[in-house]
C-alpha cells in the first residue's frame, strides 16, 4: 500500500507541475510597466492614456519587453537602446533648434558587407538613417550609432517634404475648430462642434499654391451617432492648414446645400449591430496543435521549409523582406532569390475634379508611412489562430522609440489545395492517384490609412514561388450629395461615382501599390529578359496556319525595361542569371507573373501622375542604387515629381548582367458599389515571383501526402 | 438500491443505443455487390476487375448504394433506374444496328418549368438527352423516361462527331501493335513491344484528311522503368486509326534519330522516390470537428450560409451549378443570381507546327468529356479533411449506368483571411478594431485529361461573390529531342519549347476554359452593361488636368457584347436587371471580374482557332437558347467550326432586357520550365462573379468575429 500511496503522491506532484508548466507557457505574462509605456510614445500627443494600449476583446498578449533587445543581424532594425542613443545625437545636432523626426530607421550596410556577413561575425557598424525637419528645412542624416558621428546628405535638389508624423496630424486636427468662420459654418449646418472630427489629408502638389510651405487639407465629419464618421462628411468644407504652424491658411466652404448623410446603418461595429449576428453554427479553423514549422531566429530571421529570409517592420514600407533564400532540394544549397522586397509607394487618385476632391491623389507610403499606419492586428480575425506576431519599434517625432505590438503576423497556411496531383486515366490500366497538399508561409501586415485598410501578404510556397497579395478593405471615403435616388440625377450629369445610400456618393478611384523587388538570382549580376509570345505563320509548311512563337530579348538598358502589359501582345518577364545555367543549359531565373493589373488613365503630364509616375508602366527594371528605394521620391509629400522611378529609369543605365532591381505595380480600379457601404468586403489582387528554370526539376516532388493518423485530433469548442 | 440499479440499467441501455446510432450514422455501410459492380461499367472494356474499384491507400469509403436513388428535383441527374429504362428504349430504337452511346444525361426541363417548380410539386416529365452513333451517323435523341417516346433531332447540318467514349479509347489503344510496320519501327528503336503504351489523341480538323471518318492519332510511349511514360515518348510516330473500325489508316514515322528520353528522375510517385520524403514536422489542417455548415438536401441541393444551389455532375461539363440563389440579409428573400453555370469548352493548342505535333489543339470537354475524365478524388490531398463527396452516375457506351464515386467534393474553407476589417487611426482617439473571418464554400472536381489535371473550383462567398478557379497540374506532354543541352541548339533554330531535361522538350501551349454563365439577376430579363472607364480632361476647370470617368453603355445586340479586354481602355462588365433597382435607384447586378487572362494568338482563320472561336473574345453575351450550351459546338470532335459561339453571336440577336447568357474564358499561356518536370506544380487562375449594387449594403456586416473559446480544441495527431 505504501508503494501505491507513493505512486499517488508522485502522480499528484507530476500533475501539479504539468499544470504549472502549462500555465506558465500559455498565459500572458503580466505586462511590465516599461513595455506598457513603450506601447506608444509616451511623449507623443496622440499617445494618451486611453490609446496607450489599444485593448481589444480579442487582443493577444503583448510581446516581450523590448528594452533589452540587441541586434543580431546586419539588417536587424534599430533597437530601443540604439534609437535612444541616436535620439541624443540628433538632439545635440540640432542644438536649440526646434526639430521633428520624420523617420529614424536602420541605414542598411552596403550590400556587399551584408552578403559577406555570417552568423558569428561581428556586426558591421550600426548606422541610423534619420529624416528630420528643422527651421523649415528637410534633413537627411546618417548617424553612426556608436560614435555618434553625423553625416548630412544634401537633398536641396529634391522637392517635397518628409511624411507627416502622427504628431503632425494630432497637432493639426483641432486647428479648424480654432477658426471662427469654420465654427460658424459648421453650426449653420446644424452640427454640434463637439461632434466634429477633422482628418488631415495630404494636398498633393498642383503648382504654386503648394510650394514653399507644408500644408494639409482638413476635411471634417460629424461623429454623432456613429463610429463610422467617414459616412457623415460635412461636404465641401476644406480647411487648408499649415502643418508647421497649425495656422489655418484658407477655408473652402462650398457644400452648404448638401445635407449631412444620416448615421443610421453606417456603424459597422459588432457592438452597434441591432439585428441578429450571423454565425455559422459549426466553427472551422486552421489548426496546428504541435505548433508551427517555422522559427524566427534572433527576432528577425524566419526559417520555414526550404525558405529563409530576414523580416523587419519599417515605418515607411510596412514590412521589408531581405535576403530571401531558398534551399535547393537537389544540392542542399541555400540559393539567393531576392535581396530585398517591400512596398515602395502607393497612389490613390480620386476621380472627381471638383474643389473639395481634386487634390485627393494620395501617396500613402511617402506621405503617411505605410508602416506607421500599420496598427496592431486582431490575433484571431486578422490572422488565423496558428499565427505568431512580431512587434515593431518605431520612433515618435522627437526620436523616442515606442513599440507597435503585433504589427506583423506570420503563419502557415493550408487552404485545402494541392501542390500538385495526377490521376492516371483508367484506360492505361495504371492505378495511380498521387496528390500532395499545399502548405505555405504567410507574412502579413495591415495598414489603416485613415478610412482604408490594406492587407499586405508575402506568401512563400515550398515550390519556390513568392506570392504577394494586397487586399483592400475598410471604409470607402464618400462625398455628400443632395441626391437620395439616381432618378434625381440629370441625364448627362457626372456624379463621379455611385450613389451608395441616401446623400452618399462613393467616388471612383484607383489604388496602385508599387513593389521594390531587388532580385539577386544566385548572385548580384542578373539580366531582364522579355520572353515575347508572338504569332508566327507557317506559310504552307504545316496544316496549321499559325502558332505562337517565343522570342527572348535581353533588355540592354533601363528604357528597354519600361513595360506596359498587353493582352494581345504578351510576354513573360524573367530575371535571369546569365552566368549560371542548369544542367541542360537554361539560365536560372525567376519570372514576375502579373495578375489583376490596372493602368492609370490620368494624363502623363497631370501633376499627380508625374508624382506617381511609377504607374506609367507596370514593370520597370533599374540599376541597383542604394538611394533609389522610393519610387515616388524620397520626399513624396508635396513633391513635384522630379525624384521618381521615371526620372531614374530615363537615365537609361545599362542593366544587362548587372545588379538590377525589378519594380512591379499592382493596380485596382474601384467604382464603388452599394456592397461597399458602410464597410467594404475585402477585394484582393496579387502577383507572383515564380522560379523558371531555377531548379533542375519540380522542387516539391518529394513532399509527403497527408495521412489520416498524422493529422490533429480535434473536438468541439470548449464552450460548446 | 433498486432505483439505482434501474438507473444504471437505463444508462447502460441508452449508451448502447447511442453507440449504435452513432455507428449507424458515422460508419460507411458495407458495400453491396451491386454498387461495387457499378463502380465502373461492368460491361465496359476498360472496366477490368483491376480497375473496377480504384483503390488507393487514402481512398474514402464509397458513397451509398445508388441503385435505389430517385430524383427529387427537376434538375436532378438521371438515376440508375432511369438510365436503365432509357438504355432499353435506345436498344429497341436502334434495333439490330450496332450503336454506341456517347452521352446519356438528363434533358433539362424548360427553364420556366424549373423556375415554377417548388418542393412538394410533382416532378416535370423526366427526359433523357442521348447522343449516340449508329451506322456512321450521329444521333441526338430525346427519350421520355416514363413513356419511352423518342424524338430524334436533326443534326445533319452540324459537322463533327460526339466525344470519344472511354470504350472508344480502350478499343483503339492496341491497334498500333497489330500493325507490322509499327512493331518493326518500335523494335528498331530498341523498345520492347510489351513496354509500349499508346494514347489516343484527337486529330482536330484541318481539311479533307479529317473529313468523313472518325479518326484518332495515337502517340506511343515506353512504360519501361517509370509510371510516368509521358516523359518517354517514342517521338515522331503517329498512328492514325479509324475509331469506328480500329483500322490503322496511316503511320507517320519520322523521329528515328530521336532517342527515347531516360526513365531516371521521371517517376513522381511516393513509392518510386529514392530520396528522403520532405515532411513538415508539425501537421496543419483545416478542422471542423462539429461537422460542416452545409447540407446537401435530396442528394443535390446544397445549402450553405446564405447560398442555395443545385449541384450535379455532368459527363461533358464536369459539374453543373444550377439555380444559384443567395438570401438577402435585409429581406430574407432568396434571390436568383445564376440559373446555370458550367465549364463549356476547353482549348489547348500546342505551338509546334511539325507533323507529329501540329494537330494537338485539344477541345477537352467536347472531344473527351471534362466530366468523364474527372476521376475519384483523394479525400485528404485533393480536398481537405472536412470535405464531403458526391458521386456521379454516368453511362457506359452501351448506355449502362455506372458510379463514379467521390467525383466531386464540397467543403468549407477558412484560409486565415478577413472578410472585412478596419482599425481606426489612433489620432481620432477612437479605439476600434473590427475584423471578420472569411469562410467560403468550395465545390471541386478534378479532370485528368490524359497527362494534364484540371482542378475546377466553384467557390461561394458569404458576401455574394462566386469565385471560379481553375488550377493546372499533372504532367506536361513533352517532345523527344536529340538535344541534351541548349548549347547544341543553333542560333535561329526554334525548338518550340523549353529543354526540360536530357532529350525532353516541354512544348509551348495555351489553355483556355470557357464558362457558360446563365446569369438571371432577380429574374430572367437582364442587360449587359459595359461600364467604361476613360480619361476625361478638365480643360482648366480644375487644378487636375484629367480624371477617369465612368461611361455606361447597355449592349443592344450580341455583337456589341463581343469583348476583348484592354488594360489601357478598361471597362467593368455588369449583368444587371434593368427592371429592378435598389432603394437609391441603382439597377441590381453582378459583374464579371476577369483575372489572369490570356488571348489566343492564332490566326482567326486557322482551323483550330475557328473551331475554338470562343477564344476570339474573353467575354461574350448571347441570347438564352437551350440548345446553345457548348461554345465549341455540340459535336466538337473533328468539327469544322460552324457551330460555335462566334457563329451564334454573329447572328447579333437583341440582348437588352432579355434572358441572356454570359460567357467568360480563362486563359493561360504556358511556356514550360524545368520546374514542370516530371510533374507540374499547380498553377491557378480564376475570375469572380461579384454583386454590384445587388445588395442594399455590405451583406456580411453582421457576421460574427471568431472568439477563442468557440474554436475547436485540438491536440497532436493520434500517431504522434
Amino acid at each position: 500500500m505504501e508503494g501505491k500511496n507513493f505512486l499517488r503522491c508522485l502522480f499528484f506532484i507530476c500533475s501539479v507541475v504539468l499544470i504549472m508548466l502549462f500555465t506558465a507557457f500559455n498565459f500572458p505574462t503580466p505586462l511590465s510597466d516599461k513595455s506598457e509605456l513603450l506601447e506608444c510614445a509616451t511623449n507623443s500627443a496622440w499617445c494618451t492614456a486611453k490609446n496607450r494600449i489599444l485593448r481589444h476583446p480579442h487582443r493577444a498578449p503583448l510581446g516581450h519587453d523590448h528594452t533589452a533587445d540587441v541586434p543580431h543581424h546586419p539588417l536587424d532594425p534599430l533597437t530601443i537602446q540604439e534609437m535612444n542613443k541616436v535620439q541624443k545625437v540628433i538632439k545635440s545636432f540640432f542644438g536649440k533648434s526646434v526639430y521633428s523626426v520624420h523617420s529614424l530607421v536602420l541605414e542598411d550596410p552596403e550590400k556587399q558587407v551584408v552578403l559577406k556577413w555570417q552568423k558569428g561575425d561581428p556586426l558591421p557598424p550600426r548606422k541610423a538613417s534619420v529624416i528630420a525637419r528643422a527651421a523649415g528645412k528637410n534633413y537627411l542624416l546618417t548617424v553612426d550609432v556608436e560614435s555618434g558621428e553625423v553625416v548630412e546628405h544634401d537633398t536641396s535638389h529634391i522637392s517635397g517634404f518628409p511624411l507627416v508624423t502622427l504628431e503632425d496630424m494630432q497637432n493639426v486636427i483641432f486647428a479648424p475648430l480654432s477658426n471662427a468662420h469654420f465654427n460658424r459654418t459648421i453650426l449653420e449646418r446644424g452640427v454640434d462642434l463637439n461632434d466634429v472630427a477633422c482628418l488631415p489629408f495630404s494636398p498633393g502638389w498642383f503648382g504654386k499654391a503648394e510650394d514653399g510651405r507644408r500644408l494639409v487639407k482638413l476635411e471634417c465629419f460629424t461623429m454623432k451617432d456613429t463610429a463610422n464618421f467617414y459616412m457623415r462628411p460635412i461636404e465641401g468644407i476644406i480647411v487648408i492648414t499649415d502643418l508647421d504652424t497649425s495656422e489655418v491658411v484658407e477655408i473652402i466652404d462650398k457644400g452648404k446645400h448638401i445635407p449631412i448623410p444620416k448615421a443610421a446603418g453606417t456603424d459597422y461595429r459588432l457592438s452597434a449591430e441591432n439585428g441578429p449576428v450571423i454565425k455559422l453554427p459549426n466553427p472551422i479553423s486552421m489548426e496546428q496543435p504541435n505548433g508551427p514549422n517555422f522559427v524566427v531566429e534572433d527576432e528577425h530571421l524566419v526559417k520555414w521549409a526550404n525558405w529563409e529570409f530576414h523580416l523587419r517592420p519599417d515605418p515607411r514600407a510596412g514590412v521589408m523582406i531581405s535576403r530571401a533564400r531558398v534551399r535547393d532540394p537537389e544540392t542542399g544549397e541555400l540559393r539567393n532569390v531576392m535581396y530585398q522586397g517591400f512596398s515602395s509607394e502607393l497612389f490613390v487618385p480620386y476621380m472627381d475634379p471638383e474643389e473639395a476632391w481634386y487634390f485627393k491623389t494620395y501617396m500613402d507610403a511617402g506621405e503617411y508611412g505605410f508602416g506607421l499606419q500599420a496598427l496592431s492586428l486582431d490575433p484571431l480575425n486578422d490572422c488565423p489562430r496558428n499565427a505568431k506576431f512580431m512587434d515593431a519599434i518605431f520612433a515618435a517625432s522627437d526620436g523616442t522609440p515606442y513599440v507597435r505590438s503585433n504589427m506583423v503576423c506570420i503563419f502557415e497556411r493550408y487552404a485545402g489545395d494541392a501542390a500538385w496531383r495526377h490521376t492516371e486515366s483508367p484506360i492505361t490500366g495504371k492505378l495511380i492517384l498521387e496528390a500532395r497538399p499545399k502548405v505555405s508561409l504567410v507574412v502579413r501586415m495591415v495598414a489603416s490609412l485613415a478610412n482604408y485598410d490594406y492587407i499586405v501578404d508575402w506568401e512563400f510556397h515550398a515550390d519556390g514561388l513568392i506570392h504577394v497579395k494586397v487586399s483592400l478593405t475598410g471604409i470607402v471615403i464618400v462625398k455628400g450629395t443632395s441626391y437620395v435616388n439616381m432618378n434625381q440625377v440629370k441625364e448627362n450629369e457626372d456624379i463621379y461615382g455611385t450613389l451608395l445610400a441616401d446623400n452618399i456618393i462613393g467616388v471612383v478611384h484607383d489604388h496602385y501599390i508599387n513593389f521594390y523587388l531587388d532580385m539577386d538570382i544566385d548572385g548580384l549580376d542578373n539580366s531582364f529578359v522579355n520572353v515575347h509570345l508572338q504569332r508566327e505563320y507557317t506559310h504552307g509548311t504545316s496544316p496549321r496556319k499559325s502558332y505562337m512563337k517565343v522570342n527572348k530579348t535581353v533588355a540592354k538598358t533601363e528604357k528597354e525595361a519600361q513595360i506596359k502589359l498587353k493582352l494581345y501582345d504578351p510576354s513573360e518577364f524573367h530575371v535571369i542569371n546569365p552566368n549560371k545555367k542548369t544542367k541542360v543549359g537554361n539560365p536560372v531565373g525567376y519570372k514576375v507573373v502579373p495578375a489583376g493589373t490596372a493602368a492609370s488613365l490620368l494624363d502623363p503630364e497631370d501633376p499627380p501622375q508625374k508624382r506617381s509616375a511609377f504607374t506609367n508602366n507596370q514593370i520597370w527594371v533599374t540599376r541597383y542604387n542604394k538611394s533609389e528605394q522610393w519610387s515616388g521620391g524620397l520626399f513624396a509629400y508635396q513633391s513635384h515629381g522630379e525624384d521618381t522611378i521615371q526620372v531614374w529609369s530615363d537615365r537609361d543605365r545599362p542593366i544587362e548582367n548587372k545588379d538590377i532591381v525589378l519594380w512591379y505595380t499592382l493596380g485596382f480600379h474601384h467604382v464603388p458599389c452599394q456592397e461597399d457601404f458602410p464597410i467594404m468586403p475585402t477585394v484582393s489582387s496579387g502577383f507572383d515571383l515564380k522560379p523558371v528554370n531555377f531548379f533542375e526539376r519540380n522542387p516539391v516532388l518529394r513532399i509527403a501526402p497527408y495521412v489520416e493518423n498524422e493529422l490533429p485530433v480535434c473536438k468541439a469548442a470548449a464552450s460548446a
